[in-house]
């Protein structure tokens, strides 16, 4: 399938790679590519600079938000939440009708110090949002609960013991992510509902970030016991 | 022990009854005794009147807030999130002053429909308000992540292969409060750090809502899986 990745972060990268190896034909998207190949340094979280990466990423693409937006059957947002509204207009939202747009970001607020508070929760969630900026797209939320490792490759922790979920309005949309998930090596997939149940992954995070505190790793998940 | 349950609901009952059958000395406390047992008919949620529960439960005392919080080495704040800080004022402040104070209530918001949003999140919690009006307690939060059933035989469920948190700034009290957890039968107990770190377990809430439409059962919790 060919799939757009809207992000050239850890997140985007984990996400390209793995499908890529899955057999897709994967377009990462970048607000302007010349530049994103030209950096030399390390971004701010460590991660190597995308040339480097890209050189043992021959097959996976890089243009514009607009080009993978335009590539792909299925468009994943894996920008910074902080970015992605941004992202998704510059990516368009009259080129994504129509298509499956996974929203995998968390709308962490950066000028909110350590850990993060949410710039939006309770009442609506960065997926409705980009739902209200993005009409025509056939919106899922889901992976946002989860390190970008363990996103891919849910079955290094404890044989894929966990869960993970799905929000949407749209039957036809969940199911395509699901089957997504699945090759991933995901086993227990919990369609939450419609799309505003999102608020309920993306209000996990500030729990998940203070496990990551008090376990020392971000390799964790939860299981839905029952 | 002596514990004063703040609260008469089916969250106080549930561990007033368990607490009563470990054999503490429990006292429930309510806004005013003569009016909770004079109640003939089932509350808004379908549970029986007090007066019947209380035939089943001779040894479970009922008295005002303010005496449960005189009871109890360990206070146990059981009431509705909508309902716990007028509580807590009724309880006394000064009276709580060194006393362990458990709390186990959600800040949701009745006024907001179904499901109902939180009524305090994201850059505060009901906790650290509850912590605000009641400085000389040492707070812990801990239960509200579950169901009252789970809560006092997490065994029930899987065999109690699942999880529970506390907050809290004091370690003594978090300290006693994991042993009345282990004593209920909970074995992964998940110490987040100092009370801010509550604002996690409640923001599950909207989670657990969703996760209780999708599973049609309260019967059900996360384990953290690592």
């Amino acid at each position: 399938m060919d799939i757009g990745i809207l992000g050239t972060g850890v997140v985007a990268r984990t996400l390209g790679g793995r499908l890529d190896r899955l057999g897709h034909d994967v377009l990462l998207g970048t607000r302007d590519p010349a530049q994103t190949l030209a950096r030399t340094e390390p971004d701010r979280f460590g991660a190597p600079p995308f040339a480097r990466w890209q050189e043992a990423h021959r097959e996976v693409g890089l243009g514009t938000f607009a080009q993978a937006a335009a590539h792909g059957e299925l468009v994943v947002n894996a920008t910074a939440g902080a970015a992605s509204l941004d992202a998704l207009r510059s990516a368009g939202p009259e080129t994504l009708a129509g298509k499956v747009l996974l929203d995998v970001a968390n709308p962490l607020d950066p000028s909110s110090g350590f850990p993060p508070a949410l710039a939006v929760s309770n009442t609506d969630s960065l997926a409705e949002q980009i739902q209200r900026l993005v009409p025509g797209a056939r919106l899922v939320k889901s992976l946002n609960t989860v390190n970008a490792s363990v996103m891919v490759d849910p079955a290094a922790l404890a044989d894929a013991e966990h869960s993970i979920f799905v929000s949407g309005d749209d039957a036809g949309a969940k199911a395509m992510v699901t089957d997504l998930l699945r090759s991933f090596g995901w086993r227990d997939v919990v369609d939450l509902g419609d799309l505003s149940t999102a608020r309920g992954p993306e209000m996990l995070m500030p729990l998940w970030l203070r496990l990551f505190g008090a376990l020392g790793t971000p390799a964790f998940n939860v299981k839905v016991v029952r």
